[in-house]
C-alpha cells in the first residue's frame, strides 16, 4: 500500500509540526537568568524525531472527534515525558550515550547538570500542560490525564522499567521478565498515548479496552523492532550507537528468540493490533497503518 | 515563649509523622523487580527531616478547617518534590555533596543512576498523590494544586532557580538577582506549601494574598538563615558540609549584607510574616511561631 504509507508519513509530519507548535509556546527563547535551561530544553525537544507517541494520541482522539487543540496538548505532554526520559537515560551514569538523533546528546552539547535539570523541568512541564483548562474543559478529564501519566511515567511505569533495565542480570532474564521490563520501560507511555485519546473522547469501556489492547500489542512490537534495529542497524542509519545491547550482554527479545522469530512476532503483534481497531472502520486506517509502520521503520 | 516553642516542636513532630504515614502507603517495601528503586526512594524520603514545608501546608489548611486527611496529602506531595530536588542537587555533577542529614547522600549509598531515577520517580509521585480524589473531592481544586505545583517546581520555579544558581557568576550577583534566584530556588516551593492550604480551604482572595505575603517573607528569611548557618555552622551540627558557599566564591545574602545585617533582616522578615497572619487571630499562633522558628533554627 504505497499510498497508505505516503498518507501516513504526511500525517506524521503534520502532527509533529503541530505538537511542536504547542511546545514552542511553552519554551520561548528569553533573556531571563534561567534562559540556559530553556535553551537546553529546546535543544532536546526540537531535535527532530517522528513524535510517534503524540501521533498515537492524536489518532486515538480523532476516533472520537476530539478537537485537535485538545489532543495536541495531551500529545505535547507525553512528548515532554518521553524527551525527559531520553535526556536522563543518555547521561554518563545511565546509558552513557554521546549521540541522539544524529546530534550530540544534551549533556555533551551543554553539561551534565544542565541535562539533569532540563529533564526535571520537562517532567514538570508535562503536568503543567495537562492541567491547563485548554486541554479539556472538564476538570475530571484533565485530572484523569494527570493521574494516569504520573502513574505511567513513575516508579511502577517508565522509571521503574528503566531501573530494572539498569540493575537486572540481563543475561539471565527470561521471556516473561523481559516482557514486563519492556512493558514498564516503553510500553506504559505508549499505552498512555492511546488511552489519552480515549479519555479526551470519553470512550466507552469497550472502546477503551480495544485501544488498550491495540497499544499493548503495538508497544511490544515496537520494542522488538527496536531490538532488531540495535541488532542489525549500522550506527549512521539510526543516529545513535547500535549493537550496544549485545556488547553489554543484555538479554533482549532478539537474543532470546533470534532475529527471525522476533521479526515474525513483531509483525504478528502489529497485525493483531490492526485487527483490534478494525471495528472503528475507516476512521482507524491511520492507526492500523501506524501499527505496521512502527515495526517496519528503519530508524 | 518557651511554651509556644515546645508546643510548636510537638506539632512539627506530629505532622511529620502523619505525612510519613501517607508516604509510607505509596512506597511499600516489595519484591517487585523495581524494588531497588523503591528502596532508594525510601532511603531519602525517610531520612528524617523536620518536614517544614508539609507543616506549613497543614497549618495553612488548618486556618480554614480543612480535614487533615486532605492537607496531609498535599503536604506529602510537596515533600516528594523537595526530596527529589535534594537528591538531584546532591549529585556529583551538581553540588556534589556526600552527606545529607548525617547520612551518606543517595548516590553514595546506592549509585548515581539510581539517584537520578529515584528523583524522577518522586516527582511523578507528587502529581499522582495530588490528582487522587482523596486529596479533595472537587476536581477543580486538585487540578489547581497540580497546576501550581508543576509551575512552582519547574523551569520558572525551583528548577529554574537551581539552574541560575549553577550558572550565574555568583561573585558578581547583586542583591536583586540573589533575591530572585532564591525566590525561584527555594521560595516558590515554600509559597506553594502555604497556598496549597489556601486552595484546599477555598480561601478568599484577600486571605490568599495574606498567606502569599506570609510565605514570601518566610521563604526569604529562611534562605537568609540558611546562608547564616552555612557561614557559621560546623559540619557536625548541620549534618552536611558547610562553608561551601564561600569556598565556591558564591555571593549570598550573608556575603552581600554581612552576618549581622542578614540576621537582623531575617528576623524583621519573620516578624513581618507573623504580623501579616495576625488577622487570623488565635488560629495563626502556630504559623507565627513557625515563622520565627524558621529563622532561629540551628540546623
Amino acid at each position: 500500500m504505497p499510498d497508505a504509507r505516503a498518507q501516513l508519513e504526511t500525517a506524521i509530519t503534520s502532527v509533529a509540526k503541530a505538537v511542536e507548535g504547542v511546545l514552542e509556546k511553552y519554551l520561548p527563547v528569553s533573556n531571563e537568568a534561567e534562559s540556559r535551561l530553556v535553551e537546553a530544553m529546546r535543544y532536546s525537544m526540537f531535535a527532530g524525531g517522528k513524535r510517534l507517541r503524540p501521533f498515537m494520541t492524536v489518532l486515538a482522539a480523532d476516533l472520537f472527534g476530539v478537537p485537535k487543540e485538545r489532543s495536541l496538548r495531551a500529545a505535547a505532554a507525553v512528548e515532554c515525558i518521553h524527551c525527559y526520559s531520553l535526556i536522563h537515560d543518555d547521561l554518563p551514569t545511565m546509558d552513557d550515550d554521546d549521540m541522539r538523533r544524529g546530534k550530540p546528546t544534551l549533556h555533551k552539547a551543554f553539561d551534565e547538570a544542565t541535562a539533569v535539570l532540563a529533564g526535571d523541568a520537562l517532567q514538570a512541564l508535562a503536568f503543567e500542560i495537562l492541567s491547563d483548562e485548554k486541554t479539556h474543559p472538564e476538570a475530571k478529564i484533565r485530572l484523569e490525564l494527570v493521574r494516569t501519566l504520573a502513574h505511567a511515567s513513575g516508579m511502577h511505569g517508565m522509571v521503574g522499567g528503566q531501573m530494572i533495565d539498569l540493575t537486572a542480570e540481563h543475561a539471565s532474564l527470561e521471556m516473561g521478565e523481559i516482557t514486563r521490563l519492556q512493558q514498564l520501560k516503553t510500553g506504559a507511555l505508549i499505552e498512555w498515548s492511546a488511552m489519552a485519546g480515549a479519555s479526551l473522547g470519553r470512550a466507552s469501556e469497550h472502546q477503551q479496552h480495544v485501544l488498550l489492547t491495540f497499544a499493548r500489542d503495538v508497544g511490544l512490537a515496537f520494542q522488538m523492532a527496536d531490538d532488531l534495529l540495535d541488532h542489525e542497524g549500522a550506527a549512521n542509519d539510526v543516529g545513535k550507537a547500535t549493537g550496544k545491547d549485545a556488547d553489554r550482554g543484555k538479554a533482549t527479545f532478539v537474543s532470546l528468540m533470534g532475529p527471525d522469530r522476533a521479526r515474525a512476532q513483531a509483525r504478528a503483534l502489529a497485525d493483531q493490533a490492526a485487527h483490534a481497531v478494525a471495528e472503528f472502520g475507516e476512521k482507524a486506517i491511520l492507526l492500523q497503518a501506524l501499527a505496521h509502520y512502527m515495526v517496519e521503520r528503519d530508524h
